[in-house]
């Protein structure tokens, strides 16, 4: 019998499995519970693409040595407003949020900061540590290489990182501004579901190796085609800005003698609001502006104007007692790596 | 007799047409003097958009009161690695110009710094001050509130700003990463010199003021309509992110009971390359990078890969002493501010 696509797990439940993957995969107790907090999180707010999907191939990579399971995240250049964190080749999240907790110390110290990170690997929804930063009174930026597939302006072959970038801010209204954006029109991992589902792609979603439109997402990945920048050049200097950023100036291994390879570098930065003025009139000024935002007409069929970050802060708040909808290939891989490590799976309501 | 559309004029001689016209209007020769090189900038590096055609306007204004002429930009805040900057009233270029300044100095001595302006006014291209960091060995950031021209997802009316956004860094090759991009596929002013040519625009630029896009460019500007975001909801989140950097963060007129008016604030970033790496091997890595970039398949026709500042670059060194192709309506707004204040014209070859 079939098993249904969807069926809705428990927050908590989800959380404490997932947790209890990493510990089994060599993670400190601390940093386990921190990646099910963080890949739950991402579930929690529909951003599955970087959700608890990856907790089993991370416990793979642990458990084979691709991800060192005795990693430290340490500050490796520490001056002032700035510093460089090295991952040590360990799970990516818990070097992006040590560095985000940096750079948010010295932002308070500083007003702003800029941190660095290299020898690091996939980190995820870069969303997570603006939110970080937005949570703690500031302004968030972050930023990470991703895999090598925008040509660059008139070019035809990969060379620009698909390089996620995102910006946070705190209102007063129950949600945090969260922008979180591929420099490309849609991310990887709409052109593998189109591919996994064999459905067509719109034609601007990307090029095959011959720099032909294509509506074929088998072209692209793993054909050797290349993602369309979102408007064209600006997608690609947008690419480039955060290849600059994550890579180059934290030294990262982009460019020596390699390929970018995925999720080598990022940066994180913050500014203290209360540096500029006190955070509640900010949240008020933020406040206003959203009432603004909305003040207007809508669209037919539009039942009210979002702003990033909105429509996650509220599906989170649902699914948190509500339960998650999680899709069947990511139980099926959760129950299975459950029972390789001997845990009770459970989660599904 | 009609007057050719374009004709050279010396960049020296057009340097010094514009600063004496700045003096006249009331500038410091010392003032004066950095309006004729900014603005001239734009116009060697081709961006007319922003060059020289503003001159005649900002002294226009300058002598009716609109800006003020004994405008002294000034640190209003000033808090270890941040500022805001009071601009004013006066004319927007000097205030940001002076914020970048002040930016660099504390990321040459904090590792990176963020400055707010505020009460300021239109400041040109961004692209300028990214560009005066990076001559300084430090990547920078620079964002300019611009005309309320897109409307929020989901919406139909005008209420995010046509903010655009720049990010530099050095090279070792001769030119300056430098992007220089709005939040919306073209800009407004290509939608106005369509309009005033009698073209057709395509249908992806922007929607009249029911929302359905729209082929003529009267019925965006100035019939109400919006400009489509780079990407849709990105480009509308890029819009948002800037309104929130320039206008909330140093606390300007945004939202102050007023709608966000053109160029009310501006944020600058510098961050020092050397508190990260010693410069030289910084731009050997961007070098390295380049030259990776530049390593793939061209399209057909494509001489090569360029990134954003490179043509913009070879652009002005061309023209620095082979003059620069000024169109016949600049010329003219020119000569005849010349005559007003009775200044020689002089500049055409």
């Amino acid at each position: 019998m079939a098993e249904e696509m969807y069926r809705d797990v428990d927050a908590a439940g989800l959380e404490r499995l997932v947790a209890e993957l990493f510990t089994h995969g060599g993670l400190t107790p601390g940093d386990a519970a921190f990646m099910g907090e963080c890949l739950v999180d991402a579930d929690l707010r529909g951003v599955h693409s970087h959700g608890t999907r990856w907790a089993p191939r991370y416990v793979v990579s642990l458990k084979a040595g691709h991800l060192n399971p005795n990693a430290k995240a340490t500050v490796v250049v520490d001056r002032g407003a700035i510093a460089i964190v090295d991952g040590d080749r360990g799970v990516g999240h818990i070097a992006v949020k040590f560095a985000m907790d940096v750079a948010i110390a010295k932002a308070k110290q500083y007003g702003n900061a800029t941190v660095g990170v290299r020898n690091n690997s996939h980190c995820g929804a870069v969303a997570y540590y603006a939110q970080q930063a937005a949570n703690a009174g500031c302004i968030g930026f972050a930023a990470t290489t991703g895999g090598t597939m925008i040509a660059p302006w008139g070019g035809l072959d990969r060379r620009v990182g698909l390089n996620p970038i995102s910006w946070a801010a705190p209102t007063g209204k129950g949600f945090t501004y969260n922008l979180d954006m591929a420099p490309s029109i849609v991310a990887g991992s709409k052109i593998e579901m189109a591919r996994d589902r064999g459905e067509q792609i719109p034609a601007e979603w990307g090029y095959d190796s011959d720099g032909n439109p294509t509506t074929d997402p088998s072209a692209i990945m793993p054909g050797g085609g290349t993602l369309a920048g979102v408007g064209g050049y600006k997608g690609v200097g947008l690419g480039v800005a955060a290849d600059i950023l994550c890579s180059i100036l934290p030294a990262g291994r982009y460019h020596e003698g390699q390929e970018p390879t995925q999720g080598g570098g990022m940066i994180v930065q913050a500014i203290d609001i209360e540096h500029f003025q006190p955070l509640a009139e900010f949240t008020g000024r933020m406040d206003r502006m959203v009432t603004y935002y909305k003040s207007g007409r809508k669209r037919p069929g539009v039942d009210d104007v979002y702003l990033p970050g909105e429509l996650e802060a509220g599906r989170a708040a649902v699914r948190q007692d509500g339960g998650i909808p999680l899709d069947q290939p990511t139980r099926t891989a959760l129950r299975r790596a459950a029972e390789e490590a001997g845990l009770a799976y459970g989660i599904e309501r």
